[in-house]
């Protein structure tokens, strides 16, 4: 048996999936032929030190590339899955931060509550957008925490799109622990501190990418992310993945410069995306170019 | 010297400490003597385990438990300094979810954004609630991600305090990490999955409240949380705490059961609150319970 199939074995299926199965199934017949679907995952994922969970180990992102792009493939005429991590960042809503609605509302003549001006021309249009894409039905939200949530929801995802190919991509964009401990392995209470020092050995996630080019979705359109911290490796780490599973581009990114800079390698080229001075004062975000590259890949492949 | 003098020493003030000290300085000097103040942490901290953090351990607090607090505290006619993790759940906002904004909106004949009727009427007591207590500058928001930030910040609110105890306490909600990985042994990119499982040995964080009772605020009320899976280990675990520090009281609570139950451990005697099956099913929070409980021991003890 191979490794990944022995981590579905052992790591039982999230809560709620059979219902996340259907809403999927749902989603997918609803846009076939209609629309092109984009997987968009987004956010960290967790891995559990404890089977009653204190402490975890989590991998740091907040969501917002996964959040840009999903906004950008929906201009683009998508539909999108939006796999993400549960509480990060969520495409429409991160216009709005957490503490607006307090501060911006004010009574009317009526005692009901109505936007300040200056806030209601700001929200406007990403109102009116989000009401238009609620209306056609073409943004699926779907979450996940730990790490064995996702590559549940992860691996049905795929095969669904799998029936739709090559007309669906998956652009990988969450971070996805490389490490976990196994259930078998795990405490099963709290890790008591008076014992000392402690010491946790996490073992290697076996690699995803590998069945899920090969088997789960081997006609689709795959983009997956790479962010490393050592700008000395990311190419090499970048074209070594597209090598060993095979798939269509990585995006290569540093933690450092990723709002303003990352490298689409492909089989047979790579190139540099990098925002100017001026796009990064105007708040221009790397994502709708990220996005407009990949569906233009995208169309080729079709 | 002491262990946590060698910690401020290895691990530096966050950014911005110099301004978020300034901003309590004027908090407390603007309530002392008109209102009792109590500094409430909340949420979880992480402990990273690259320098360019990429992977961190974390502690499951979503940080309701905190949020909820304050709003009882302001109730109760504190001024709060809200000491959360950064993301966590908020007070008064934390009644909102996210996607509400967005989808309870409307247009109104002047071309505006108002509330459709019936979240208007549902937002409007908690936002005229808000107002009241901004304008009054009653909650002072300050955050943290990592454990050494909390810690920092921590260390600064209860020194401030303690010049105004005995009239002020400290209300600590946080899931602080027991286990960090100093500077000098923390790997500086991001460790690579090449290499095969991975080892990570966590050290002991120092015991915070044993210089924070004794010597940073040692006229103040100061009541601790203790959170722990397994019900057997829980009051003796808390007990324990109080022995050890000499504080006022311990509140006892179970990972599986926190939402209905808590015990408040004091040097004389411990009691159980928890909710009856009607107060769960309408709404009611076991934080009111907790802080009127706490608010009278301070009573007391002033």
């Amino acid at each position: 048996m191979e490794e990944w199939e022995q981590y579905f074995l052992r790591n039982p299926a999230p809560q709620g999936f059979n219902a996340s199965c259907d809403r999927l199934k749902k989603f997918c017949r609803q846009h076939a032929g209609h629309h092109p679907i984009a997987l968009v995952t987004s956010g960290g994922t967790t891995v559990p030190l404890e089977r009653n969970t204190v402490r975890f180990v989590d991998n740091f992102s907040a969501g917002t590339r996964g959040a840009a792009s999903t906004e950008y493939f929906l201009a683009q005429g998508y539909a999108v899955i939006f796999l993400h991590r549960e509480k990060s960042v969520v495409p429409f809503f991160r216009h709005l931060n957490p503490s607006f609605l307090l501060n911006s509302l004010q009574e009317n003549s009526e005692g009901g509550l109505q936007l300040l001006p200056q806030y209601s021309s700001q929200v406007y249009p990403i109102w009116k957008n989000y009401q238009r894409i609620m209306s056609e039905e073409r943004l699926l939200f779907l979450t996940f925490t730990s790490l064995s949530d996702y590559l549940w929801l992860l691996r049905a995802t795929t095969q669904y799109l799998q029936q739709l190919a090559p007309s669906s991509l998956l652009y990988l964009a969450a971070a996805v622990s490389d490490f976990y401990i196994p259930q078998d392995q795990m405490a099963e209470h709290k890790i008591q501190s008076a014992s000392g020092p402690l010491t946790v050995t996490l073992q290697l996630v076996p690699k995803m990418l590998s069945p899920l080019v090969s088997l789960w979705g081997p006609d689709l359109f795959v983009a997956s992310f790479k962010l490393e911290t050592d700008s000395e490796k990311l190419i090499e780490k970048a074209a070594g993945a597209l090598k060993r599973y095979k798939h269509k581009l990585v995006i290569g990114n540093l933690l450092q410069t990723r709002r303003e800079e990352v490298t689409l390698v492909a089989e047979e080229q790579s190139h540099v995306v990098k925002l100017t001075q001026q796009q990064q004062q105007e708040g221009v975000e790397i994502e709708k170019f990220i996005v407009e590259e990949v569906c233009a890949c995208h169309k080729k492949f079709t």
